[in-house]
């Protein structure tokens, strides 16, 4: 039987939604690796929408989370709140700012973030299970913020800023290269830097794909 | 000198941009051979917006497909127009539904497709200077109408449909499986299926490898 790993999806681009390029390489390294990938995203509207050729806010536009994550997905993605921790093995969140910004509230709170009730139900449901949780880019941060009272160890980059405000939320950081990982093998999570860093493509493949080896290797060896 | 190598993107999702998956693993294979990758898109409304969630055109919604590629581009794009043959050693062009409704209007006129100007403009001048051009999924589609006249060998996978469709525009289609790719040697027209199959992302990736692969070495033998 192939893993079941649910990538959870948080838009469509890295300035309002989920990372492009993270989240197809973490679908590349789990069909590569023969597992089988779940996409789930929030039916919720995005917290705001990027012009990302200008780099401003579009005013007065709406997207929908899980409507703009399907243009990632193919349309193969489902409601983040059908999401069941038993029917899956390990779960992944791509980075972009979508995870700070939807998935949570950690661009404009902080430590204070809350965390969608959804993400925060399976994350935590997970972790009850024993089940790996592997996270990129700014996506740690809500598992920082989800999983703080368990004190993960992960990894935002080198940000001095991110670092401390994940570690006000609970989290011991560890600084890391892109093209490396770190794993907390206590709680199961495993977290790489990817576009935290102005990192060449080839780089953050590199740290997504062992980073996604380790959330198998954590989720066949439980 | 690292060869420099134009992307044209055609939005941002499958249904009526440019295909996601295929423009990122485009990206990643130009970075992971040492190439520079330098993405374009047309300043130009899409022809339609589609919920990818639904599968259903969205009526009255109105993007731009500069705009929409940008995501993908990380807003490192510029407009097609300003693409200049003599800047670059290659041009690729992913797929999505995008090529055959914004690059040109292939999806609603077959054979009798008009091609964007600056899209046609830049394949033509690729081509007078002898250098490559690649295509992907149904992009090939662009360049059987943009450069027919020249009978280009190339392929869109299996579908009878559409290969009978470029055939008419003038090029000699090729059935290829999605990991390979049919390379026009007089013409320098590289091509690969991608998801024109119901294809898994390793065989995408793959065919994609190799099509980019061969994009560089015919731009490095001239």
């Amino acid at each position: 039987m192939a893993l079941k790993v649910g990538v959870i999806l948080s838009g469509c681009g890295h300035r309002d939604g989920a990372e492009i390029r993270e989240a197809v390489l973490t679908l590349l390294a789990l069909d590569r690796a023969g597992a089988e990938a779940v996409c789930f995203a929030p039916d919720i509207p995005q917290n705001r929408v990027v012009d990302h050729y200008r780099g401003k806010v579009v005013a007065g536009e709406t997207r929908n989370v899980l409507v703009e994550a399907a243009r990632i997905a193919r349309g193969k993605i489902a409601d983040l709140k059908t999401a069941k921790a038993g029917d899956l093995d390990a779960v992944i969140l791509p980075g972009g700012y979508g995870a700070a910004l939807n998935l949570s509230s950690f661009a404009e709170q902080g430590p204070e973030a809350t965390v969608l009730p959804e993400v925060s139900a399976l994350l935590k449901a997970m972790h009850a299970a024993k089940k790996p949780i592997g996270a990129i880019c700014i996506a740690p941060a809500v598992v920082a913020k989800a999983l703080g009272h368990l004190h993960p160890r992960l990894t935002i980059g080198d940000d001095p800023g991110t670092a401390a405000a994940v570690t006000a939320c609970g989290a011991v950081h560890e600084a890391c290269p892109v093209e490396k990982f770190v794993v907390d093998r206590v709680n199961r999570v495993v977290t790489t830097p990817a576009y935290m860093y102005d990192a060449s493509l080839r780089g953050v493949a590199e740290g997504i794909e062992r980073c996604v080896a380790e959330v198998l290797a954590l989720a066949a060896g439980r």
